[in-house]
């Protein structure tokens, strides 16, 4: 018997989640724009603190800004169809308090990278595939891209078609990053106390 | 015609993403172990960089230590049937240099928050629901759940079943978040250029 946890037994959302991994193969045919707008309309509808939407995202598709913008992100590996960067809109946490504002900083980083686990997601649902990548230039990608001081790059995530399709990556036991109750208590360890 | 993004043109894991929203009215009934322990699974699934898995999920699930733990979380409104505590595990990141170990920190963070929109999708893919909460004493937090130093709580998501189906928030309009190859430049300008 499958046990409840396994692909069969979980809903569909459930089966994306767990087949996604990072794409780094691309296959060179370009993404339609009625792909990518999907995409976005996932991403967008990621959590966001207080309804603050803290949050700007720059799509780069045309190909020669893709290869300018990924010499100066040496975390992208292959020659993806387009990259989403991924931002904080520091505009949306004004008036704030220093110490308010700091915390808002903080959660908006959060929301941001939600809303590129929404954007990976949705690539992989679509059979398309990419990878959160926090290794740029900041000073390059700041100026290829023209943004103003209150927008803060955070991730790029380069997207595209599959070269091949990848296989989820190995995981940590689930007994070694969950515990129930008190930390370092396994399921087992709970059940019987 | 329906426009590309669309409900009925997206795939499943689109609407579930789409319709997804913050739960914060809880029916009283627990939640199965089979539907935690899918929601457990769905959210390990997260990108982690470079495989470190520098995280750890307390999950509470005892009624009087949800009670307990609540009180020092004014984030969480109503009573949920469970919490999991969503923590960076600080011993993944040793070894490396002080810069380098903060740049795995901040990267580890928004693992985490991309470990807690897999943990919001699974339950909205499960008819439960939950919301991401930044705002508790971690103090107290500390003391209940017995973190040792090295794991730092970021997020609490109170879990629960739907009291009533909530409505998504409405968003910032997709021109005002998203640009094209420069920052600022709309579909529409971008095209026409």
């Amino acid at each position: 018997m499958p046990s409840d946890d396994s692909p069969e037994n979980l809903p569909e959302t459930l089966r994306v989640m767990c087949s996604r991994t990072v794409l780094r193969n691309y296959a060179p045919d370009p993404v339609d724009d009625s792909l990518i707008e999907k995409m976005l309309t996932g991403m967008l509808a990621a959590p966001t603190a207080s309804n603050k939407q803290a949050w700007s995202f720059v799509v780069v598709r045309d190909p020669a800004h893709v290869r300018r913008l990924r010499a100066f992100a040496p975390g992208i590996i292959g020659t993806p169809s387009l990259i989403v960067v991924a931002c904080v809109d520091r505009r949306r946490m004004s008036g704030a308090s220093a110490e308010v504002s700091q915390k808002i900083y903080e959660t908006a980083k959060l929301c941001v990278a939600m809303a590129v686990e929404n954007l990976l997601l949705s690539a992989h649902a679509l059979e398309l595939g990419g990878c959160p990548v926090g290794s740029f230039r900041e000073d390059a990608v700041r100026l290829l891209l023209g943004l103003p001081p209150f927008i803060e790059p955070m991730l790029t995530v380069p997207i595209g078609h599959r070269a091949h399709a990848p296989e989820p990556s190995r995981r940590r036991d689930k007994n070694e990053v969950i515990s129930y109750e008190i930390w370092g208590h396994g399921d087992a360890t709970n059940k019987a106390a």
